[in-house]
């Protein structure tokens, strides 16, 4: 594991531990400047807080300053909400009042033009003036789940913490993907949103999500990167420990256009970025709902074996798709091991087809199957398919059994064989699906398509083969 | 527009008009025998209702017949839930009776292997002799939302009558897609569960939603056809008039070893599907996800004059993904007309890049761009990505203010141009999301994917090429 740049790392510390935090631009009108300190406030940070208005006052039973300078105590992060046209001058004071780490949330500069490009070199030629760090513009800042500071307002689930640290480079998009994952079952360590790039870019927030101790794997939305050579370097050396799993937009040249002109990157050819991704080993999601559900099974499950995969499903068409979406992703099917043949067969009704995919119909045998296959030696990882009938599932119900009563025990599954990857796939009646999610608890992820489910185990194995190459050729 | 088989059509109408239904398996202990006669009861047919068990005694309320024969009234339908040794013997009992349709809801036939097989063929002559019509075995059978006629018990949202016809081969994935569809905003007209296909096969049944008033379009999920031949012309035929959405598995050979086993049928080379449905002008989906996605949209939406796409978001990133599915699909996005662009910059912040995609960031100019969009004589169809992260949305709700308020009219906007499909994209917060699909109503998808709701707006496209191409041809 090669380090990296000891420097860049602590430097960008203050940004997700500051001591102190100045909110410039905090106001008693709607918007992010009324919310944001009033919610860093329920997350614990009221004491550590200091509220900058020329206007005077008090906002949230917290002294609203009149300028920076008049700031107290030694905050060392400041997060500005203030119109673009006065974010130059506003750098100057936090630099003078020796701040040295800086978000800027407000949007007006590359992004808008010409005159927005003039603002943003303003604010550049300010930051290195102080040797100030900045993250943004045009963005929503930082999320750090551990310490629950957090420069944008998420609901209170979307801060529980988790090994998910992510990385997007725009601010709505980054806001709405945090609002999103959470629901998914993903929890996020940390993140990023990048905005503009004036200073802080990708390739150093991936070297700090690398050695945090707290993220096991980072997601990355990115419209293209700061420095391609850079980037390359930097994913290759990241991915090489912790998966990197990233969407990028700019594949076709439209797709180009409508990225340059909202956070004024060039993204370049997709052709290169997907040699890149591939040298390095990464992991590229087709789409968003692909991202957010290889989040959710990277950050859960091992990496397998091998590439054998074992099916289970109560639903034979199911099983057939999830099939043909794994073996086009490069997996194997193999044959069923004889003692697992013969397990099966002893508790299977007669008109069960003992066999991989493995379709137990409507015999509810779920969970003898995926035990079965999790105990299979011949079987790197298992894709069960759980779904059930509304009419039988209201049954249920109405005989006051649960989903929990006969399928609480799975994930107990996932002990069985620590090594090999687990993915649950249910669909159809909500309240079915809903508890079957909570029955299995976080360890086992539900996803909610036969074809990604299979897709996202094929990324697991192809992500170890693609790092024990890495390793070879680094020996 | 060919006429399809008149005989067919009449020849199928008990199966969703029964005149009176006996349910032959009927039972007082759990399973489908028990719940059946109680949802039919529910849904208002139980005074058609007739309940055969050889036990005798009463159900729900209602005699149970000691056999068929002792059925008074007038049935024309059977549903038949015995084991799979009995089935033969019911079929002939039945036919003796003078019931001339049948649905088969039992397994254990030619999905089972020989013995199975050999069942199904004593079925098979049976219900020969007496010229009986059946669908199944191993099925769900048949619903109609318009007289809340249903061999399965389904939730009742499931039952609110819509314009999509259902095809599914198998039974139990059949089940999930109805308890899965209504979830999704997809509401259906008829629906019919193929199982093993002793007698009635999808052609047979494309051909009578082709003819049915009630059917818009028609979703198929599809292991392999009956008849080749007969399928890509039977296919065409009914193309031509309704969309037919077709998920089709059985891409890898092991998927068609799966199909094989669960369904008994063939899938054969997916290349001459794939030219099949090309042929046909049909619209392939990728994905489960994508199917339903599909029907979603050409449910309520026009098809588009051409291939010009707008598109106005408020998060760049998800226009930029959006767009570049758009492409690779076939779609173009034209420059915004003169007209537009001045309007639209009479209202737009200074920063707003008034371009196609039209990102309208945080300006919360949602309508105005969608209105703008949808009156632009250069566009002929729209995509309306609408996010808000969860710290607005919040705040919208701490003052009273619903998605309503802000987007309620956007229903009026399918108005503007009746001619333009128009989708709309939302991610992120539930709350948000659930509340503007609310606000939006049926009539405009809010789907969940923005490449998925960008390949649809281009199937609606492609579909529409297609038969005119057709057309041509025909001339």
């Amino acid at each position: 594991m090669e380090s990296g740049n000891a420097r860049d790392i602590t430097d960008l510390r203050p940004f997700f531990e500051p001591r102190g935090v100045v909110i410039v631009g905090a106001r008693r009108s709607p918007g992010f400047g009324y919310v944001l300190p009033l919610a860093l406030q329920r997350q614990g940070w009221g004491d550590r807080l200091y509220l900058v208005n020329p206007a005077g006052g008090e906002l949230h039973g917290l002294p609203l300053y009149e300028s920076v300078a008049d700031v107290p105590g030694n905050p060392d992060l400041a997060v500005v909400i203030v119109p673009a046209e006065a974010v130059p001058r506003t750098l100057d004071e936090l630099g003078k009042r020796g701040i040295g780490h800086v978000v800027i949330e407000s949007a007006g500069f590359t992004e808008v033009g010409e005159e927005g490009r003039a603002r943003q070199e303003l604010c550049r030629e300010a930051a290195a003036r102080f040797g100030m760090r900045v993250i943004g513009p045009n963005c929503v800042g930082v999320i750090n789940t551990a310490n629950r500071f957090s420069t944008v307002e998420l609901m209170e689930e979307a801060l529980v913490p988790g090994g998910v640290g992510v990385i997007a480079q725009s601010g709505v998009f980054g806001n709405i993907l945090l609002d999103d994952l959470h629901q998914r079952g993903v929890f996020i360590s940390k993140a990023v949103t990048l905005g503009n790039r004036m200073d802080v870019d990708e390739c150093e927030v991936l070297d700090y999500l690398h050695h945090d101790p707290e993220t096991r794997l980072i997601m990355i939305y990115l419209e293209g990167a700061a420095d391609g050579r850079r980037f390359l370097k930097t994913l290759r050396r990241v991915n090489a420990d912790k998966p990197v799993l990233i969407l990028k937009s700019g594949r076709t040249g439209k797709g180009r256009e409508a990225t340059a002109s909202h956070t004024g990157s060039m993204s370049g050819e997709d052709d290169l970025y997907e040699a890149a991704f591939r040298q390095a080993g990464a992991v590229r999601a087709r789409s968003l709902d692909e991202l957010v559900d290889l989040a959710r099974v990277f950050s859960t499950q091992p990496l397998p074996a091998g590439n054998r995969l074992g099916v289970a499903t109560s639903s034979g068409s199911l099983g057939a798709l999830a099939t043909d979406a794994a073996v086009e992703a490069g997996l194997r099917l193999p044959p069923l091991d004889e003692d697992t043949t013969r397990r099966m067969r002893a508790i299977a009704p007669r008109w069960m087809n003992v066999r991989n995919p493995l379709d137990v119909g409507p015999s509810g045998a779920y969970l003898p199957a995926m035990q079965a296959l999790m105990e299979d030696p011949g079987i790197d990882m298992v894709l069960s398919i759980v779904v059930m009938p509304f009419a039988v599932f209201r049954e249920f119900m109405v005989r006051g059994v649960s989903v929990k009563d006969f399928m609480g025990s799975a994930a107990s599954l996932r002990e069985i064989a620590p090594g090999k990857p687990l993915v649950v796939c249910s669909i159809g009646d909500k309240g079915f699906v809903d508890d079957l999610d909570h029955a299995l608890g976080l360890g086992i992820p539900v996803l909610h398509s036969p074809e990604r489910a299979a897709r996202t185990l094929a990324a697991l194995h192809a992500y170890r083969a693609a790092r024990e190459r890495e390793a070879a050729r680094g020996d």
